[in-house]
Parts: C-alpha cells; structure tokens; sequence
C-alpha cells in the first residue's frame, strides 16, 4: 500500500506463461499391438478397467539380463498406465513350474549329486566320462544351432582334457574330474537312471528354491508384484477340465495318453485364424519342437500327431517324469495350455491385454490364442498383445556360448535398479535395448545430474519461508521459465501417448533440467524456490511412475505426521549449522583467525560428512545437501582416486624432469675436449681442443661444420665451467 | 507337483471375478459449469494442461467456516482433477488487500487503539459513547437487511446497558466502557479523525496479519497452495495500463478523479452480453453496492456515474483513504479489476477455469467477465465458472446476529482437518453444506471405521511372508470379493466423472469396507492379505487425493531407502515382541501361571501401550496395531467414560435395590395390628386384630374384602415375626 511510480508496462499480457491450444486436446494413449502391427488408440473393454496377463518366469535357473528387459518393461508400462493414465489394472501373472526343462535340470541334479557322493574307482569314472563325452559328441553331430553347437563343442573340449589329465596320471582329485565333466555325465546318468527319480520333492525343490530367487530379483529390481500369481501345479484340474471342453469342441484328440491340438481342424474352421501374431511362422518345426519341450520330440512322440503342427496339451508321463491323474491317464499339461487356462480363470473369456517376451509370439502365444478360441468357441481373446524387446549385450546376442551371459544379481552388483531403470528407459520398450558400459555411464550421468538439481531446490525450499513471505511477484524470468515448463509437460503427455515413448520423456525431462539450472544459475539468490519446486514436484512424480524413485506405498494413515521422512527432521538442524558456521567463517576471513577456519573446514569435512550432510560453499551462501553417508564417502573416493591419477601425472612429470636434469648436468661433466669423443660413427678425426675435423669417411669436414662444432664446444666449455664452481 | 485327487471343477471360467462390459468406455469428466448451468464435458483447450484462476481472500479478518466452505471445495477439486483424471493444474489466486473494508477496519482500530490509550474524563467518554450511539441509531434505521438490523441493534443495547451503568455511578472501569461501546465508538472516531489518517502502514500491518492467519489456516486445513499467488498492491501499474485500454475501448469513463465501467454500453455492443453468470440480477442495486464498497457509495459518488449499473474501475481516494498515481490522479483499483489484470498477467486472455464462493457470481465474477471481454474484445474468456455451494450451521444461515459464526481456528479445536474434510465429502462441492455436530460425527465414525480397516491389513500385510510363500491360490472368495472391488472402483470412477460426486464416491468406499470387513470375519487366518493390501492401498490412494491422509510430496531421490516412514522401522520389533507375547501367554494359560498372565497383560497394557502400540488378543493370533500413543490416551479415555457411565448405572441401580430392601425391612417391623392403622382415608373402624371392617364412610365392608385383608394380615404376622429371628 506504499506509493509508487507506475512503470508503464505496456505488453505485459503478451508474456504470460501460458499458450493457448498448442497442442490437440484429444490425445489419447495409443499402444504398438503385436496383433495388428501398428499402433493402435487403447479402449479397454471397461472404462478405466484393465485386465491384463502376463507371462512369467519358467523356475528352472536365474533370471538373466534378457528376463529383466521384459519385466523392467512390463513394470514401466503398468505403472505408467496406472499412475499417470489413471488405469485400474489388474495383473495377473503365472509361473510355470511343470516343464521339461526343469524336469531335466531337477533330475540330473539329483543324480550327479547322488552320483559324487557315491565311491567310485578312477577307473570306472573315466569309463562313464567316456561314454558321457561320446552322448555329447553324437548330440554336437545332430545340433543345427550354431549357438548350441559352439557351446556343446567347449563343453566337450573340457571334459576330454580333463579325462585325458587324469588317464596321464597328473594328480587330478576324483571330484574334480566329476565337476569338469558335470553336463555330459549328468545326461549319461539321466539317460541311464532318469526313470528312477520318483520323488516329486526332488522337482518342486528346484522350482521353489528358483521361484523364490525370481521374486528376490524383481524385489532388488523395484518391479512391482502382480496383483494374482497363478502356478500350473495349482492348476492340474482346471486344466484338465479346460482340454475335455476343447476335446469335445472338436479341436483336441488324444492319442497313446497325450491329447493334441489339431490344428489343421482348427484353421479351416470358417470361425478362426491360426497364428495370429505371426502366421509366417506357420510351419517352423525348430520354433514348434523348442515349444514342445526336450522329453516331448522323441520320434514316437512326433508319429502320434496327425499333423506336424499339431502341439500337445497334455502329456502322458514317462516314468521319471512328474504325473497327474487325468481321463487319458497320468500325465502332464502341456506348455501352452497353462496359461490359457489360468488367464480365463482368473479373467474371464477375455482380457486387454496380454504381455510377454517378444520370443514367446510364435508357438507360445499363438498357441494360447487358439486354445481359448477352441475352448469359447470364440475369435476375440486378447484386444492388446504387447512384445517386450529383445536385449543384446555390447551389440552382440546374449548366450551361453559368447560367455556374455548376465544375471540380474550379477548386473545389480555394478549398478543399482535406479540406474539400469534408466538406461532401459532410453529405450522404446518394443525395440531391441542394447545393454552396454557406455549405456550404463550414460544413465549414471543422469541420475547424479537429477539428483544434484534436486538436492540444489531443496535446499531452496527450505530456506523459503513459510506462509504470506514465501510468495513473491512473478517476473519474466518466472514467466518464460513456466511457459517452457508447461510446454515440456506438454510434449512428455505427447510422447506417453505415444505407445509410451519413454526415450523422449527423457529427453524432455534433461531438457527441464537444463532450463531450470540456466534459471538457477541467472537468478541465483532471487530465484524462486516456489516455481523450482513445482518443476522438481513434476519430475519427482515422473521418476516415481518409472519406479526410478521409490513410491510411498504406505496404507492408511501414518502413525504420525513426523512420520513424512527424514529429510523433515534433520534439514532443520543441518540448516541451522550452515548458517552458523557460514556467519563464523566470514569473521574469520575477515580478521584472518586461521584455527577458527581450520574449525570450518573440520566441522564440514568430518563432522557433517559422517552425518551424510555435505556442506558447499557457494559465493551467495552456503548449500546444505542432505546426500547420505555411503553416497558422500563413494564421492570422496572418487575425488581421491582422481586426485591419485592427478599426483600420479605430476610424479611422473617430475620424474621425467629430474631425469632431464640429471642428464643435463652429466652432460655438463663433460669436458669439452672429450665431448665429440664417444661419436664415432660420425666422426673420424679430432684437432687438440678434440673438436672433429673428418667425417666417419675420413673426409674433411666443411668450414660451415667445423664452425657449428666450434660453437657446441664452447657451449660445453661454458656449462662445464660453471659446473665446477 | 504332487499326486493329488482331481475335485472336476466344471464352472470355474464363470466363477472369474473379471465381469466384462459392464460400464461404457467412453466415460469422461462433467463438471456442473455456473455459465451454462448445467453439467458439461470437461475439454480443456490445452490437452492435459489446466489454467486456473481462483479468488482468494479479503485480509481484514479471521476465516470462518463459510470460507473453509470454499477453499476445501476447490482444493478437492484440484486434487482430483490433479491426481484422479491426470490434469496438469496451474492454479493462480488472488489475495485482496485494497478494499473499503480493510480501510474502514485499518483506520477504526487504530483510532480506537489511539483513544483508548490516552486519558479522558468519565463525562467525556459518556459524551463521545452517546454520540457513537446515536450515528448507530441512524444507521439502524436506514438499514433494510434482516440481519444486519439485527445485529445494529444488539450493539445499541450492550451500548446503551453500558452507558447507564457508568451514568449510574455503578463502578465500571473506563477501559471497560470503552470496550462495551467499542464499535459505535470506533465509527464515531473514524468520522471525526479517519481522514487525518495516512501511515500507510496502518493499513499493511492489518493486511499482512491476516494473509499470514489465511495461510496457517490453510496449511492446517490441508489445502494445497497456489502455484501462483498474486497481491493488488503489487498489482496497481498493471491495472492502470488496462483501465486506460478499457476506457480507449470505448467502455468506461473518467468522473471526478474516478473510472466507471460503461454497463449500458457494453450491454448494447452486439459483440458482448452482461451479466453472463446472473442476468436476472443486473438491477440489484443492493448487491451492486455491496460491491463497489462502503467508502463508495456515499451520494456524491453514486452521481458521479452515468448509470446506475455502472461500477467503479478506479476509485479517486479521499484524504485517509491510500492512494497510488495514475492518469485521473491519486486513487486505488476497484474491487473486480484486480482480477481481470491479474488472472491475464499470469494465464493470458483465456482460462480454462474460475471459481469462487456462489456470493461473488454477481456482481463481482459478471463485472470481472465484462472487463476482460471490454480489454480483448473478445467474447471469450472463461470456459468452465465453478461456484462452492454455501455453508449453513446446523441448519440456519451462518450470521455474526445469530452469533453462530465460527472461524476455521475454533473448528480446528473441535474436529481435525481430516474429519472436517470427511464431512465435506459428504456434500456436493456444489450444494449447500450444513455444518453441524451430527455431521461431524458421522464423519468422527467414517475415520474410526477407516483407521481400524487400515490397521488390521497392515497387520495382515506385516505378517504375510515376502517372495514365493506370500502367494496363494485364489478361491471363490477373492474371486467373489475382487469382483465386488472391480465393480465398485468402476462405480467410483462414474461418480467423480459426475462433476465430482465425493457424496456418492464416500457411500461406495464404506461399502468396499463392510465388504473386506465381512471377508476377513468370514476367512480369518485364511484372509488373503495381498488382495486386502490392494483393497487398502486402493482406499488410501482416493483418500489421500481427498486430502483426507497426508501425501507424500518429497522432492526427488530420499536420503535412505528406509526413510520410508517409521512403521517400517517400528512394526518388526512390534510383531516379534507379540509373536513372542502369545507363546508365553500360551503356555501360562495351560500352566495356570498367574503372575506371567500379569506379565503379559502389564506388556500389552503399559510398555506397548507407552509405544503408540495396541496388541488386541484375538482368538487366532494377537494382532499388532500401531495406533499412536495420542490415539491410545483417548480410546483408553472414551472406555474409561465408558466404565463410569456403567459404573455410575449399576450404582443407581444397587442404591435402588437397597431402598427397595429398606422399604421392605421397615414394612415387616411393623406389627400386624398397626398394619391397617394408618389407612384411615380407606376404613374408619378395625377389629382387636386391627383387621379393618368399615369403609371410610362407615359402611361394613363385604365378607370378600375382609378375607382378603386377613389374608394380608397373616403375611404381615409371618413377617414380623421371622423380622424378629
């Protein structure tokens, strides 16, 4: 209310922060459908309801890099949908614990383990070593993989080597021997007394032990669990149940206790399509046979088939082989069937969408299709079916055979699940993500960016007063700083509808970023924590949805209000300190009292540290950053370790200076008549000050030489002199 | 992977709790918009992005619920369009601290302050009160309002009763006196002395006390800041440069140092329309007058203006009234430009969104719609005007006459911002909302019902187990009541579509709770927690975009991963100690060992109790509830209330059981010969046994009669002599 001359502000409506329709209203999320191939606008069935199933873990063995890369992506896209589209989504996933491949690993574990804790004469292990490598040598014969074949041919190398090492004599111990040559004897002793292994505990020991680290992993990798975990071996009668249904549809026929699907049945019904997502696929016996499984692709097994594309749904159990009773005879299900059977108890007879690793298209998910097709009589299951990725390692695929194989404890160990989050986010969830050092410094320069930007507002906010003194009149500064922040807001909504382009949110977010520490840097003390609070708010709620930051998954009211974190309790009393110690410094530069600076430093340097608080001395003042012990030490290491580098170079830079030095005066040492002495290959005649007079030839030197000479040597006359003294 | 029976579970797929097309896809946000009075889709112009302009407070005066009223609607409002529907809201709002009321009010108190200070004599003080009282007297009879009248007059009375007293020579205080006549002497005051009044900071230091109140309140109310928040006083050179367009325009006119909107001619220019919001109350002279101020309406002013609809833009100051410099000379904005400049400064010409209390809709939002149409000659400045309903106490109108005007402050000492918020809820933003002590304890009830609800999942949560072993199969129950949450999430969703039905959406969250209730009674033990997580997280979210729980609104990456609240921390000792707890308890309750039950229930009742911890011991386990020590005080409290209401009832009834007793006593002491004798208004003649035999007319009473009696006599005999044992 103070009287003031009026600045007449002419254009002032013209900067107002805020566009008018910059962009369509009616933007709307749309999702790359494997089933159409395109982009499609996302309707689910039932308003914000979705419905959606996903396929889980096979528990055999640990999750590698490759399984990360699908749930990382599956994590992102239900949060996103969740958090930021509003979607109520409900999760289903299974895990599949009936398979060959863990009825092959669960069996040969046993009996190598059973096999090595048995006494055994040297004699009769290289016998059976022998006769493992000739089943692995017949199995590299038949392998058309090159993948498999490289590393079947290694393995092979291996064992022989060891075999060969312990025929010579070299004291190779019994148990070494059987380890080196685990995987061909383990298939020796499956072959010979895999049809023993009756125990079912022996089987549902390896799937609990692998499940159980499955869920370890995405815990450590923040993904968030389903809403309904469905395991096959819960599901033995509801499958059984699901395959009499499509038996008396007319699609399935049994045959020597197995049922099949009958495909050729099926795609020339007039109501349905077979293979949906990839009918090019049609026919590809490999893709067909890995589905099926390893016990499951005997010769006798193929000939029970009418057609070579039919696949089963239940198989009849050899002895060794887990079993339940079922109309065609104890058995087992089949890979395929489980899931339909699960997603449509849990369900309905249909779903959203339907997510999985893009090599689970073909036989796998076309399978599905087909058999709840079969089962409804229907030709809509699934309206989305969305394919994660593949993940190459430095460019190169993932396998075995190349040793780049990664496991997701193993990828943990160098970075944590904020930082591989990152890097993944650089990557359209659809398309292939390569996994790389670079990749990874890159996503770890982003995060120590944000997290700088974010202790800096902060401390800002902090220092902001509370009530009528903390809002301020904006300027233009604030003005353009917001118009650009709700444009990027703007362009991020854009890029999420966009089949969720989170390579471009990215982008637009580091964007933020820079604006905003532009903004900081030119406003300094003016600039306003208010507005730099919203933006970081805003990027906050963008890195919760991605699983970045952690979310308050808390229910229910807090036991109490102080109860909102850390930060609330200590940032007081580390603001308090700061602003003492900043008053105490400046009279002690002022008056030059040395001991109290030296304080200064203590309190910043040990004290605080300990305390995870790091003090900066800014010119404007000082910036508390609540930081954390374990990250402030990692900083000082780094310092130190660059610091190491730094005093190394200026060692060896001293090093070489000394040694020039050194040379020097030696030189210096030299009398000048002996200078020329030791170059022989130059010169063959000397006059008495032992100045050269013919070359190496004996040929005269010219004037001009002899001069230059003449000028070294008085050089030398000189240094040798006043080396002396 | 074990053998089991197979149960043939022929219905399974109808028995999914996944209903499919219940509701329509297409369901989007309606909001009741005041312009077209009727619930219109919800477009912004901008995508997701949402500008905002809301009218803040006049900083004269302490809140009160009417205000509360408001500003909660708008803040649920924001949080749900913010954190529900996915809008980016930029949120601006005014504080006003130019007004008549402010001057009047700054100007009165400091002249009563002044007076009050200095000395005067009784008479002098007599004098000056009968003057103030007769100016009251005038204005009582001039005035037309109800209330107002009523309320003059109850000031003239305290007055007057005062004034007496003092003229009685009955001993009164000056200081009392003076404060009994306050207003009246405050009024007389200012006509006498206000215009020598011209310390600006009279008037700053009332304006900044009471934005700095306003914003405590709001801070304790929950309700979220502006993202900008705008001041007149910074305000002015801007709204002179637009008063100046306005009137080059063609819409308003210089008078006498003054501005005046131009109603008549703008209401004739084919492009515009006055009074969009209330055209029925252009001509309420009434409720225009109430706008324009009560310094500016004195007759001179009023003929200053070409029509009598006509409204002040800038009002010429008179000496104690403060004053900036413009082009018509020193003066102040009038009350509705100040938003039209500053809602443009900050959003441009349009915004998607203006609310206000249902008293501003006219004139003051009708004459801020006028300016801004009159500076851009549009027709076009705000898409959706929303207005609060009113706010009435226990059912009557909130009236400083009818002395039930409560400030949010006193609100807060009766019932937390939570539960206030929770009988909001119960109320369309929309319509009136009554405010009563029923309502409070229906919302006192909703909380409790809550809280409970949360506490016993987090129970249920804490001791599900983490990884493989925390996921069961879902039966007919999860699938039963999952179906019901779908269903109801579906329900909510179409209720806050509907122009954000929170009455609507509360009545469905409390039937999801009786639902889980119902479900956990039914299963117990066997209760699915990971699907009463979803449930609970699912309430905690709607809640939390309620305002009802506290959010959590950290800026960026936390110091410590375990900084995720102290429940974290506290809840694994609490669990231990209690799993603990129930085995010892177990077996002294087998080995009847009293002092360890002692123990025990000294455990639960003191040092859990001292730790915010509530162990309630039920038939299947002992469930852990980590309630507050606070919240324990008081239910221990209301159960000790409890106990002596009963206590208290049970006394009453044993005194009434000993008097009854007494009675009965003193009745067998008398001897049978007196029993009759004091019955003289009955019988007038008895025989030697005191039996009577006439009536109290002297009539012989019938043989009938005197059997009965002897009959009675011999009771008493029986009495009287077992009395004397």
């Amino acid at each position: 209310l103070i009287n003031r001359s009026i600045r007449y502000h002419k254009n002032f409506v013209k900067m107002s922060s805020v566009d008018s329709k910059t962009s369509s209203s009616s933007e709307t999320l749309k999702l790359y459908n494997s089933l159409s191939r395109k982009k499609e606008e996302f309707v689910p069935m039932n308003g914000r309801s979705v419905t959606w199933y996903s396929c889980g873990p096979t528990v055999y063995d640990a999750s590698h890099m490759g399984h990360a890369r699908s749930y990382m992506a599956f994590d992102i896209i239900r949060r996103v949908m969740s958090d930021y589209f509003g979607y109520d989504i409900f999760y289903v996933m299974n895990v599949t614990d009936i398979d060959d491949k863990i009825i092959n690993r669960a069996r040969q574990n046993h009996l190598f383990e059973e096999y090595k804790s048995k006494d055994h004469s040297l004699d009769d292990v290289i016998r059976d070593c022998d006769q493992a490598i000739e089943i692995y040598k017949e199995k590299l014969a038949q392998e058309t993989d090159k993948d498999k074949a490289s590393l079947l041919s290694s393995t092979i190398k291996t064992a022989v080597a060891a075999v060969e090492k312990a025929r010579d004599g070299s004291n190779t111990s019994l148990p070494d021997l059987i380890d080196a040559v685990r995987d061909p004897l383990s298939k020796l002793l499956d072959r010979k007394y895999g049809a023993t292994v009756t125990d079912h505990h022996i089987f549902a020991a390896l799937t609990q032990k692998w499940e159980e680290e499955y869920h370890n992993d995405m815990t450590a990798l923040n993904v968030l669990p389903p809403n309904v975990l469905t395991r096959v071996t819960d599901y033995v009668p509801e499958i059984v149940v699901f395959v009499e249904k499509i038996i008396s549809n007319g699609y399935a026929y049994e045959s020597n206790g197995s049922v099949y699907f009958n495909t050729v049945k099926f795609s020339t019904s007039p109501d349905h399509r077979y293979a949906k997502l990839v009918p090019e696929n049609v026919g590809d016996l490999a893709a067909l046979q890995e589905g099926e499984g390893e016990l499951s692709v005997s010769a006798d097994k193929l000939q029970e088939k009418k057609h070579k594309n039919d696949f089963a749904l239940w198989k009849a159990s050899k002895p060794g082989e887990p079993a339940w009773p079922s109309p065609w005879g104890p058995g087992r299900p089949g890979w395929h069937i489980e899931c339909s059977v699960m997603a449509c108890d849990i369900l309905g007879s249909t779903a959203d969408i339907h997510t999985g690793g893009v090599d689970l298209k073909f036989p796998h998910h076309d399978n599905e299709i087909a058999q709840v097709e079969a089962y409804y009589e229907t030709d809509n299951w699934i309206n989305y079916f969305l394919h994660a990725g593949h993940l190459s390692i430095e460019g190169c695929k993932m396998s075995k055979s190349l040793k780049n194989f990664i496991t997701i404890k193993e990828a943990l160990q160098t970075n944590t699940s904020s930082q591989l989050r990152l890097a993944f986010l650089t990557h359209q969830w659809s398309a292939t993500m390569d996994y790389s050092v670079n990749a990874m410094q890159e996503a770890v320069q982003t995060e120590k960016a944000l997290k700088e930007f974010f202790l800096v507002v902060k401390d800002m906010v902090w220092r902001c007063p509370e009530g009528r003194k903390g809002f301020f009149k904006w300027t233009d500064s604030e003005k353009e700083l917001n118009g650009k922040f709700l444009k990027i807001k703007s362009s991020i909504h854009t890029a999420l509808c966009d089949s969720i382009d989170t390579p471009t949110t990215l982008r637009l977010l580091k964007e933020l970023l820079t604006l905003s520490n532009t903004y900081i840097d030119a406003k300094r003390d003016d600039a306003n924590a208010r507005l730099l609070a919203d933006i970081a708010h805003y990027m906050t709620y963008l890195l919760k949805i991605f699983g970045v930051i952690p979310h308050d998954t808390g229910i229910g009211f807090s036991m109490k209000k102080e109860a909102e974190g850390i930060e609330d309790v200590v940032m007081p009393y580390a603001i308090a300190l700061a602003d003492f110690r900043e008053k105490v410094r400046e009279v002690a530069l002022e008056t030059k009292a040395k001991p109290v600076l030296q304080l200064c430093d203590w309190v910043r340097d040990e004290v605080m540290f300990d305390l995870g608080v790091k003090l900066e001395d800014k010119k404007e003042r000082t910036v508390v950053k609540l930081v954390g012990k374990e990250a402030l030490i990692e900083e000082r290491e780094a310092e130190k370790r660059a610091m190491e580098i730094k005093r190394k170079a200026k060692e060896e830079q001293k090093k070489k200076m000394e040694e020039a030095q050194r040379k020097l005066e030696a030189q210096a040492r030299i009398e000048p008549r002996d200078m020329f002495k030791d170059q022989m290959d130059k010169y063959s005649k000397f006059d008495d000050q032992g100045v050269p007079t013919h070359d190496e030839n004996g040929e005269p030197l010219s004037e001009k030489k002899i001069k230059k000479l003449y000028k070294q040597w008085e050089a030398q006359e000189k240094k040798y002199n006043s080396s002396k003294k």
